[in-house]
């Protein structure tokens, strides 16, 4: 059986709760955070290769064309993204490496490297998705109905996603648990172990 | 979400463990045995719709035609199956439907009712488990040889199943853990969730 580690997108819209769930993932060894490359400048107390690779555009672009870029994104004028090689060095090391990235990106991901392990994170219903974001008072009206109507732009997307997990009120425990399940069904997966039988009467 | 319990098919060649596994899942509510149907007579202690459904031949016969049997074999001039109605009954009231069957049979499952688990249940290896059967001490060299050529045929078969889980000595309790993540994994499934995006705006 691989000792390979498992590359995990968890997408999910505002309000689902991803942070806190990847966190609690984080907390425990056998998973670690992508670290993204950004043409972006470093804010004070940002560290290189802790909050971001910080790389020049030109570099940026060249990762692209050399296929180095798992996916990627453009925003307010700068470059975020996944380096291939990076990922490879950690799931090489038998680590499971969290991709906490938007619908876009995971698809991105599931063509160039199929074995990834797509999650989605959704609250129960987006009726409840609503009542958190108002709930947390810290958005305009504005800003809220943008998040919202761009949920419909994700979710309509869980079917190419292979795991839907639902983070209800208070629950975020339940989600990491659900997501732990999940990571130890799919190392046990007979697509991921192709030589079972060769290597059964090998050993 | 459905509520709708998995029809779970665990397979293994004769040293696998499977019996010690199943048990341990069987202890927990949501798991329950199928009852299998058998034209044989019941043995003394047996007990109808407990240990077996004993009906006639001509019934079980009738009961193929209307394709009622979700797999069967024949052996010693007997028929043995899983009756159809009675897993989906099981399957309703929202329990895990356990078929400890072998891989003609799980094939045959696999054929009519798509949606059913297939779990192969190893040995570490062939050498392991040619020492368990040897350890046991309680049959005949020819059976021995006659149980191991018989795991040829069925390890080979491993790639149509969804899961491989091995069974480490003394580790059945892993084992049945093994099983309940690919259960909980399962049930979160975007595959069994199709109407995932449809429901999330309808709540």
């Amino acid at each position: 059986m691989s000792k390979k580690g498992l590359l995990i997108v968890v997408s999910g819209p505002a309000g689902s709760g991803k942070g806190t769930v990847n966190a609690k993932l984080i907390e425990r060894d056998e998973f670690v955070y992508s670290v993204s490359a950004t043409t972006r400048a470093p804010r004070p107390g940002e560290v290189d290769g802790v909050n971001y690779y910080y790389i020049t555009h030109d570099e940026f672009e060249r990762r692209i064309t050399l296929g180095d870029m798992l996916e990627y994104t453009s925003y307010c004028g700068n470059y975020y993204g996944t380096p291939k090689t990076e990922a490879e060095r950690v799931l090489k090391s038998g680590k499971n490496l969290i991709l906490e990235i938007e619908v876009d990106g995971a698809m991105q991901v599931k063509k160039k490297y199929p074995d990834a392990l797509l999650i989605m994170l959704l609250p129960p219903s987006y009726k409840v998705q609503e009542e958190r974001l108002r709930g947390r008072g810290t958005e305009t009206e504005e800003k809220i109905r943008e998040r919202l109507e761009q949920t419909k732009n994700e979710v309509v997307k869980a079917p190419e996603y292979d795991y839907i997990v639902y983070n209800y009120d208070g629950e975020s425990e339940k989600c990491a648990e659900d997501i732990l399940a999940i990571v130890r069904a799919e190392q046990l997966a007979s697509a991921r172990n192709p030589k079972a039988a060769i290597n059964y009467f090998a050993n």
